[in-house]
């Protein structure tokens, strides 16, 4: 079974053809927001060095989210547009899962965190059980402040990584010493074969979709969503 | 400063370029062994897709073995080539140590085993202190039956990876039991991300090297000397 997967979710763009068991290629480019214009380029230089074609694909796997709106939607629109020209399934597979899986067997717990601006993370915390990673903080969008709370109760050491790193390592260093601990930059971002290799395993369990029903997972209201409501409630105020 | 990565040392090929602790970008191919081909191509897509030239580069890295002899020479010369042409210089890192570093944090011991032929395995074993891989096993060529006598001592659960899993996981799971495990697919072969990042530790101690200086290290000999020795021994038992 061929999955081709996608993910734009983060300033990376980042696409990986898996067979099976077999990463046939990976393509990861961390430069410049221009997913638009990278992405279907990306996507046909790896499958035309693999001497794979889109016919050859059984399923299309994109991370759905959290992470930049714009990114996600680039990201799933054009999953969808692939899996809609072949007549082919999706797999939608959560960002922070694919980003927690780019740490296998990782000792301690594994926290991707991801810039949500406005003050805010996406994050979720994991665990390697075994062989299988567990999710022991659903995904959710807070305060560096919050997650911080909710990790200091907790006896492991914590593996961060993810765009949200930068800005809030000091903090995370202050609140938790040494038990905060970074990944290596070589897995910090989005790898598309962590999606690929999520995908597989669901794909293997019937969790496929119809490339109708896939949504981005977004996580928050986005900035026109939000604004527009406080208007309205604003206006709704006016009026009363 | 910006590296150059690049790992031919199996059926990937593989090409990462790192700036400082960013990874720009990174290209995997794992399709037929063409890497005389593929190799410059590559180089040539991941730098146009980051807008890198040669010129920005400060530093070439490459995994200068253990691994497939010819693999090892399209690399190195490669890397000796780019480093000439730009006159900067070279930074060879173990095979066996770059495919221990997909494995970040991992608990346990990290066993990488590349096909060897002759009934052999290149292997090495690593564990993870903190933040830093350490090397428990040297670099040596073996058969599966002696590292596994190694192995077999030790209390920690065993992570291999690399194209000689495949040839041994019963021999493994067999002897081993419940302690071998597998690394997850998406980072079981060489990724050219780990030699960039390694080699960029290693720039940073000033462990860089003129491209004169770098060679290979196969860990034993190919088969076209191991067959002139054979031969030379036999011509010199028919004189006496």
């Amino acid at each position: 079974m061929k999955i081709l997967a996608l993910d734009t979710s983060s300033i990376v763009a980042t696409v990986a053809v898996m067979d099976d068991d077999r990463l046939i290629g990976e393509y990861i480019i961390n430069h410049k927001r221009t997913h638009s214009q990278k992405l279907m380029p990306m996507i046909k230089a790896l499958l035309e060095s693999c001497e794979v074609t889109m016919k050859d694909i059984d399923i299309v796997a994109v991370a759905k989210g959290p992470g930049s709106f714009t990114g996600l939607r680039i990201g799933v629109a054009t999953a969808k547009g692939l899996a809609h020209a072949q007549n082919i399934p999706v797999v939608g597979i959560s960002t922070l899962d694919a980003l927690a899986f780019n740490m296998p067997f990782s000792e301690g717990i594994i926290c991707p965190i991801l810039d949500a601006r406005r003050n805010q993370v996406y994050t979720a915390v994991y665990k390697w059980e075994n062989k299988d990673l567990y999710s022991i903080e659903k995904p959710a969008a807070m305060s560096i402040k919050e997650l911080v709370e909710k990790l200091i109760e907790r006896p492991e050491k914590v593996t961060f990584l993810g765009d949200g790193i930068e800005a809030n390592r000091e903090y995370l260093i202050e609140r938790l010493g040494e038990r905060a601990v970074f990944s290596p930059n070589s897995v910090k971002m989005q790898r598309a074969s962590s999606v690929a290799e999520l995908a597989m395993e669901k794909a293997k369990n019937g969790e496929i979709q119809n490339y109708f029903e896939l949504v981005p997972t977004y996580l928050r209201k986005s900035e026109a969503e939000r604004q527009y409501e406080e208007k309205m409630k604003r206006c709704g105020n006016g009026e009363s």
